[in-house]
C-alpha cells in the first residue's frame, strides 16, 4: 500500500474543528507526531510511550492550536495577532502569523526567556516587545491590549487554540486503536491538559475511541500553583515552558484531573533534570518542561506526553556538559580518546 | 476516514531497503514531513514546494539514512559506531545510537561547528571528540579507524545511509502523486542529490511513479566543488551543514546531475541569507545551507527540499538582529511601541 501523506491537524480532523469552506486553513502540516515507546517504564512495569510533539513545524505543539486561531483570525480578516509568551507560543504565532501574511506582536518577559526560541520569531519577522514584567503580568497586558488594537490574541485563553491542541489526543487514539489508561502531561497554563482531556471526551463521543484515560499532570515543584491549589507569585524552576505562577486554564485543568479521577503531583527541578537525561539517552531529546512528565508518570501511569524539542532550550544541557580539548587529526590519538588503543 | 498514523521510513518503505525479519527497527518515526507551498515560485511563474524535513525527530534528513545504518549496525552486532560530522549528522547519530543502546563516538573539526547541533549529542551520551582538523580530514580519519576499531562508520559512504535517505523523494511522489518535474537540493558532502536520484529511478521502475525530476544540485559559491570542477582546500560558507570541499559522493552527484539532463550551480552566501530571510517571513524557518535550494531554484526549477532546521544554526539570524530594550509594562508603552496608540 502506497503511503498517504499527512496533511496537517485541520484536514484530517476537519470535523471535529471550527471551520467552514470559508475559513484559510493556514497550515505548516503540523501534527502527526511520533509515539514513541520509552524503556524508562520497563523498571516500574509500565508500557511507557513518548508523544513526540517536537516533531511539529516549529518544534511544539503549540502549532496545533496556532494553525487553528491564526486561519480563524484571517478569516475574521483581523489586522494582525499578539500574544505574551516565554518562548515556544511566540515561536508558533511568529510563523503562522508570517504563513497568512499577518503582522505579529511578541510580548515576552524581558528575563527568564529561552534565546532559542526567540530567534525563530525574529526570522518570521514578528515585532518583538520585551516587558519589565513576568509572564503572568505580560499575558494580562495583552488579554487588555488585544481588542483594543484590533489584534486578535493567540494565547491560550483563545478557545481556538485548545480546539487545535486536542488534535494531540484524537492521534495518540488513533496510533494505539484506544485511549490509553493514562495520560501525563506537564502544566504551566493548563491549556495543554484541558485541550487534551476535551479531546479525549470528543473523540471517544465521535465513536472513535471507547474509553477515557486517567489525566495526570505534572508541575514543576517552584511553579506549581494547582498542586498547592493557589496561584504561586515568583515561580522558579528550570523548566522555562511551564515557569507559570497563575495558570490561565486553572478550571480546565482541574475539571480533567477530577473528571478523570486522575491527580496532580510536583516534579523537582532534579527530577526533570534526570528525566531529561534519561529520555535523551534513549535518543528523545526534549526540553526539560516535556520531561516533567516523565519525571511524574514514573510513579504515576502507563501512557504520557512531551511537548517541546530540546533544542528550544539548549543552555540546560550545556551547562552541565563540559566538551573536552581538541586533539590532534590522527588515529593513534582518536584510538586513545576512545581507549581502544 | 480515521487517520493512520506514520510509522517510519522502514516500516513504511520495507519493500525498497535492506531489511529482512532479523534486522531490528531502530527508529524514532523519520520522515512523513511536510511538503509546503512557498509564495517565493510566484513572481518567477513557478510552483515552488518545500519538503520541510526539519521536523524528523533530531530536526535533520539525516535521521532517514540513520534509521537504516543503525539498525543494520545493530544487526551485524557492531561494537558501536563511528561519523565526523559538521553538526547534522552527529546529532542524528547520536539519537539513533542512544536509541540502539549502542557506544557513539562523533568526530568534529575543533571549529566551524554550529553549537546548538553539538547539544543534542552531548545529552544523548555520545563521546565527542574534537580534532585540529577541518571536516575534510576528520571524514578521512573516521574512514580508517572505523575497521581498525570495530565500529560501524555511519557518515553518509555507508551505503545504509544513502538508502534510507532515498525514502524523502518516494515521499514528494506519494505527496504529489508523481514526480516533480525539477528536483533542487543542496549539495556538500553530495550524499543527499545521490540518494534522491536513486530514489526517483527506483520508484519509477517500481511503477509508483511515472516520471524522473531533472536535478539541481546547489552549493555554496565559496564552496562548490562540484561547480568548479576540482576540491576545494579551504571552503568558505554561511552555511556550516555545506562547507565541504572534497565532497564523498563526488560521482553520484555528478551522475545524477547528467542522467537527469540537470545542472549544478552556486549561490552567494547574501543570496543564500536572503532565501533563509525570504523563507522565515512566511512562516518557513530553515538553516542556511537548506536555503541555499531555493537561493537557486528561484531562477532554475519547479520543486526542491530543504534540509534543515533554522533552529539548528541560530547563531547566523542572532547576529544579523537587533533585539530592542525592554519597556515598562503597560497597555501605553506596548500601543507606542507598536505604533498603534
Amino acid at each position: 500500500m502506497q503511503p498517504r501523506m499527512w496533511r496537517g491537524v485541520v484536514e484530517e480532523y476537519r470535523e471535529f474543528l471550527p471551520f467552514t469552506d470559508a475559513t484559510p486553513v493556514i497550515t505548516l502540516r503540523e501534527g502527526g507526531t511520533p509515539l514513541l515507546e520509552s524503556r524508562l517504564g520497563a523498571p516500574v512495569g509500565l508500557r511507557l510511550l513518548v508523544k513526540y510533539e517536537a516533531t511539529n513545524p516549529t518544534g511544539s505543539f503549540k502549532d496545533r492550536g496556532m494553525t487553528v486561531a491564526v486561519s480563524k483570525a484571517a478569516e475574521a480578516r483581523a489586522r494582525g495577532i499578539i500574544c505574551a509568551s516565554t518562548g515556544n507560543t511566540a515561536a508558533s504565532a511568529a510563523a503562522y502569523a508570517a504563513r497568512a501574511g499577518l503582522p505579529c506582536a511578541l510580548i515576552i518577559p524581558a528575563s527568564g526567556v529561552a534565546l532559542g526560541k526567540l530567534v525563530q520569531g525574529i526570522a518570521c519577522g514578528a515585532t518583538i516587545i520585551a516587558v519589565q514584567a513576568a509572564f503572568d503580568r505580560a499575558l494580562d497586558l495583552v488579554r487588555e491590549a488585544a481588542p483594543l488594537l484590533g489584534l486578535t490574541l493567540v494565547n491560550s485563553v483563545n478557545p481556538h487554540r485548545l480546539a487545535g491542541q486536542k488534535t494531540a489526543a484524537f492521534e495518540i487514539c488513533d496510533a494505539l486503536g484506544r485511549a490509553p489508561q493514562t495520560l501525563a502531561i506537564p502544566v504551566g497554563n493548563a491549556g495543554n491538559i484541558t485541550a487534551y482531556w476535551a479531546g479525549f471526551k470528543e473523540y471517544r463521543a465521535a465513536g472513535r475511541s471507547k474509553s477515557l484515560p486517567r489525566m495526570v499532570g505534572v508541575q514543576a515543584e517552584g511553579a506549581a500553583p494547582l498542586v498547592q491549589g493557589h496561584p504561586v507569585d515568583e515561580p522558579r524552576t528550570v523548566a522555562s515552558a511551564i515557569r507559570i505562577g497563575r495558570p490561565a486554564s486553572w478550571d480546565g485543568a482541574m475539571t480533567a484531573v477530577r473528571e478523570s479521577g486522575g491527580t496532580l503531583l510536583a516534579a523537582t527541578d532534579e527530577e526533570i533534570l534526570a528525566a531529561q537525561d534519561q529520555l535523551a539517552r534513549e535518543g528523545i531529546f526534549v526540553e526539560p518542561a516535556s520531561a516533567a512528565s516523565v519525571a511524574g508518570v514514573l510513579k504515576m501511569g502507563r501512557a504520557h506526553q512531551l511537548t517541546g524539542h530540546g533544542l528550544k532550550d539548549p543552555e540546560v544541557i550545556q551547562a552541565r556538559a563540559n566538551l573536552p580539548a581538541p586533539i590532534p587529526a590522527t588515529l593513534e590519538a582518536i584510538s586513545e580518546r576512545l581507549s581502544l588503543g
